[in-house]
């Protein structure tokens, strides 16, 4: 069997199908990539924003904060009449008025004088520093507010310098200034500077919807009866689950039935509104496929065989949308580790670029010891499902068992992949190998479920 | 000024005030803990489930797969019909149906005979391996598929051994086997699992309800005009977009005004499901503050000064909700970058522990050389915050800038927190200290931008 094949579809409506060979996994993603775009701008409220992209730089029209302010509980005073206060030798100042935070005081403190004042309030003109209540004395020890406010002296006790528990206008932030870039990720922190600002909403670039298709007169919707000789409809959910993991909106259609009809109209149902077109099974060298029948009936697309293990055979093309839009269709393998290892390493990617992030698409990958030996029997790079434990000195991985691509169990196990290189047949027992970091809850603590917690 | 201090409540209907004192950030977090519990069990759509955490053993009631089946599409044999075939050498086999996936064959493959069959169909009675496509001659080069499925005679070219291209029954999962644990979290690959077991929905300990309230006179909602004197409120904001982030479901309170009779009626409000109320500001040293006087009224709460900076005072306690129901409450400092930076260190951990994975809730710390000079001049533990570094040797960290915790911008710049001890004046440049990575995409690709996409 050679890695090498092209289909010939009998369809006379066929209107391209590139010429299928084998390409490596960075060639697919880039080839891949290249039809995909960021989307367009959409306004969306704060805290829809979290995970995408901005799409404007976001200029401050203000100041923030607004006025000089304190940054403490205390007297306002002008620091030059505290010259020499000491507990041993404190002064008395007059206090002239009360004023919380959210008001402004409108008269000028005078020398002698002091304004009570609260943590954000701003600064009454004249005074220029504040002194905290801990270093004051009140006159009693009443805790009646209405008693303290009422007060019309104060000692202070310690000796102010100019500028001292005052925050500047525009400490945070000055006006005209850009406070966040176009292309900057939303997170908490961003969301907090944006409401800082007065936004309620604000512009992102829009979450790719992603129209998944599962083919097959097998397959069954989870929540039917199970019937002989049919399996449940897994990969639409692993891979909804995955879209929506990487920050896409997943739309699950109806299972087709294997039939040119059924499979038509269901794809362009699928079409109405996606920006990406996702089937599994269907694409593999061997028998027609309805699938096939299809993709060479209603777009252009390519049939790929790529030097990775699992998911050798992928399709990759666009579809015509019945408004003339071009959607881009990624048509995976149908075994389930396969599946979603091929969407791992290039939907992942698509998306991001999609959300306006494609630089942000890599896992962490790290370098990690074997603690099993990974077999490469094909010469294709292969993705080892394996346990990740960081505990010890340096990480290792072991195998999370069979590695079959039928078994979907031992990817609910993995925490991470383990790279064999195309080149290598083996890595040994205590040989280092690349890592590709995918579920860092479960390598840290679901294998053993006892790794002591970090304290910070 | 001693970091001691008690405050008493003039209210007549103060419940409890415990004495505060200086505690550890692990004596707080351990504090606060003990007020959680994993909330209750509910079901949810299985694309709804990711992020938590399953609240039962899910066993298996049937094999996966049902039947065993093939890995190939081609032809199912008794292998002892094939012995001696070679390429130089072929054999041929009567073909007694084609089978596609999903349907049952009902007869007996007899010897000498052969059936035609598709990746995923159950392997007839009789028939003990399979042939792949490539290596049979289906006679002829036609591609249609009518033509082929009428065959009635296949060459076999290769030797099959008992079980080859086979899948097992069960080879996935067993009937009767625990597939996921109670406490497991789902990811897309646990969704894959359920859905190959037929559920389309799962139990899961409920995400937590969190209401936020921010009180002041001086907050403006974003979105409404800016008055002289006050600011936008953005601690509620930057506080439920942690919530989100974190599992749970934010509820943002609107302001509440800063009386006694507000504040209590907001508070209730917010307590009518909530699992945790969380307030900003109104919890320093300092004046007295319709907070602590709520506080103090309508539940019991402990003042307390945290070892930490930013973020010293913290406010913990229970309030009674109006159903009896016990609601507990973090008051955090009112300085955005407190207010976030407690939450990150408390409020993370008290989700996590009500999503039922309380053990997952730190994030990763590393070891990286200070590129800054990091002052710590209270004798608290300082957390700096810092851009990491990850792209040479050994990953590196450089400060935000200024590290007022009324710099919000900070916050947003920073990737990660370094850590300078309570016992520690200064980390030097070149210096190792522990950072917290809060935002691994920020750290790989915000700072520079730059960083070489790694391929995998």
């Amino acid at each position: 069997m050679t890695e090498e094949h092209t289909y010939s579809a009998t369809s006379t409506n066929t209107r391209s199908i590139l010429p299928a060979d084998m390409i490596s996994v960075e060639e697919a993603r880039t080839r891949i990539l290249q039809q995909f775009a960021r989307l367009d701008p959409i306004e969306v409220p704060l805290l829809q924003a979290v995970g995408q992209v901005l799409a404007t730089d976001v200029v401050a029209t203000f100041n923030i904060p607004p006025l000089a302010n304190t940054a403490m509980d205390g007297y306002a005073v002008r620091a030059q009449d505290t010259a020499g206060a000491t507990y041993d030798t404190p002064l008395q100042l007059d206090v002239i008025g009360y004023l919380p935070a959210g008001e402004v005081f409108d008269r000028e403190v005078a020398p002698g004088q002091a304004v009570r004042i609260m943590t954000g309030a701003p600064i009454p003109p004249g005074a220029d520093s504040v002194v905290p209540f801990e270093e004051t004395d009140e006159y009693g020890d009443t805790t009646s507010e209405e008693d303290l406010s009422a007060r019309t002296r104060v000692r202070i006790d310690v000796e102010a310098n100019p500028g001292a528990n005052v925050r500047d206008a525009g400490e945070d932030i000055k006006d005209g200034e850009t406070v966040l870039p176009e292309g900057a990720t939303i997170g908490p922190a961003q969301v907090g500077v944006l409401a800082s600002l007065g936004l309620d909403s604000v512009p992102v670039y829009r979450r790719p919807v992603v129209a998944i298709l599962s083919t097959g007169d097998e397959l069954l919707r989870p929540g039917d009866p199970l019937e002989p000789g049919k399996i449940y409809d897994s990969n639409a959910f692993s891979l909804a689950a995955q879209v929506q993991s990487f920050g896409g909106i997943p739309r699950v259609l109806e299972v087709a039935r294997d039939t040119v009809e059924a499979l038509t109209a269901r794809i362009h149902e699928g079409l109405a509104d996606a920006d990406l077109l996702v089937t599994s099974a269907g694409v593999s060298r061997g028998d027609f496929d309805v699938v096939k029948t299809v993709l060479a009936n209603e777009g252009e697309v390519g049939f790929w065989t790529v030097k990775m293990k699992p998911g050798k055979p992928l399709a990759f093309g666009t579809f015509r949308g019945d408004n003339g839009r071009q959607v881009p269709h990624l048509g995976l393998p149908g075994n389930p580790v396969s599946a979603m290892l091929t969407f791992e390493l290039f939907g992942r990617a698509a998306i991001f670029k999609m959300l306006g992030k494609e630089h942000a698409w890599p896992r962490p990958l790290i370098r990690a010891t074997a603690k099993d030996r990974i077999r490469n029997t094909d010469g294709r790079r292969f993705y080892a499902r394996v346990i990740l434990n960081e505990e010890g000195d340096e990480p290792t991985v072991s195998l999370t068992g069979p590695q079959s691509s039928g078994i979907l169990t031992s990817m609910a196990l993995a925490s991470a992949f383990a790279i064999c290189p195309e080149d290598t047949e083996a890595i040994e027992p205590g040989q280092q190998c690349d890592v590709i970091l995918v579920d860092r809850e479960r390598a840290l603590y679901g294998a053993a479920g006892s790794a002591p917690a970090p304290s910070y």
